[in-house]
């Protein structure tokens, strides 16, 4: 099975592709980090992060994917952002039927390490060791999407606890309005 | 010129378009609410409320859009959704050019009824008068949405505060990778 973990993020989204069928086999695919310009409008910088994932899904064909469920609090105004960047990623993942799972930051921490308060280098080592890898993989927001994808992997053999859904098409009735008189 | 006021919201995303040259003058256009089935997978919904606002973009054709800037306070966790949903807005008005105006609850109680606390039942009496209609506006995320392109109305005639952003085809090149070895 082929998990993508993503750690979303505007301005640098973390992503890591592995490949397991047991999850205590994970192999690394594919990582690295999709950015999008400082200094432009976030509507702007949000279509580019839409279409680089979009991109990365069709290159990448993941069977899951894998996010870090988000909690604010310590900065809500970056949180913000964060979530609206999130949802380009929740979104593409709909638009390729792309079934989504979530873990807390204890679940990924205890999936890792065994222990839900490990720190961060802690759990990069772990990523590192459990991927066979000679370095630590780099930057941070790839190390936490590879740690997502490889919770997933421990995880989904116990079964996927969301499920796919389909819609009908309910195309030109998805509003209701009112012209004004 | 026509501005679109969108209130964000997964379950319900009001609108509100309203027509208007120097925001003294501004005449309904039209108004509503896009809903998104509520016991589907978040990343569904979003992708649902993403199609219904191509739609609506495509069909109303706004000259600008005019958004509440985001605040959590009171619930978190549906702020973090609200905030998903809000992405979806700000990429559709990226994917259509169209220029993105927010302003904060209180500019937006100010610019309609000169005080920064005015309370809902104020707001949607002044919403009413204001675009001469016999009735409140209904439902309420359709009434904040119009108050939102009221208050744009207002202000835009000191001069656009958000620039366009033309972006130069970075297509192919959006994110860097590494491959696994």
């Amino acid at each position: 099975m082929r998990i993508l973990g993503i750690d979303p993020g505007l301005g640098r989204c973390g992503f890591g592709m592995i490949s397991t069928t047991t999850g205590a086999d994970a192999k690394l695919m594919d990582y690295g980090v999709i950015t999008t310009i400082v200094d432009a409008p976030i509507p702007n910088r949000l279509k580019e992060l839409y279409e680089s994932l979009t991109l990365l899904f069709k290159e990448t064909k993941p069977d899951v994917i894998s996010v870090e469920k988000l909690f604010f609090s310590k900065n809500i105004t970056t949180g913000i952002v964060v979530a609206e960047a999130r949802g380009m990623v929740l979104l593409v993942a709909a638009q390729n039927d792309v079934p989504v799972y979530e873990y807390s930051p204890n679940e990924i921490k205890k999936a890792l390490t065994g222990y839900g308060a490990a720190d961060k280098a802690q759990m990069e080592e772990v990523v590192k060791m459990h991927l066979g890898l000679k370095e630590k993989p780099k930057p941070d927001d790839a190390a936490d999407a590879l740690a997502a994808a490889i919770t997933c992997g421990f995880y989904y053999r116990e079964g996927p606890t969301v499920q796919k859904y389909e819609f009908s098409n309910t195309r030109g009735k998805k509003y209701s309005r009112r012209k004004a008189r």
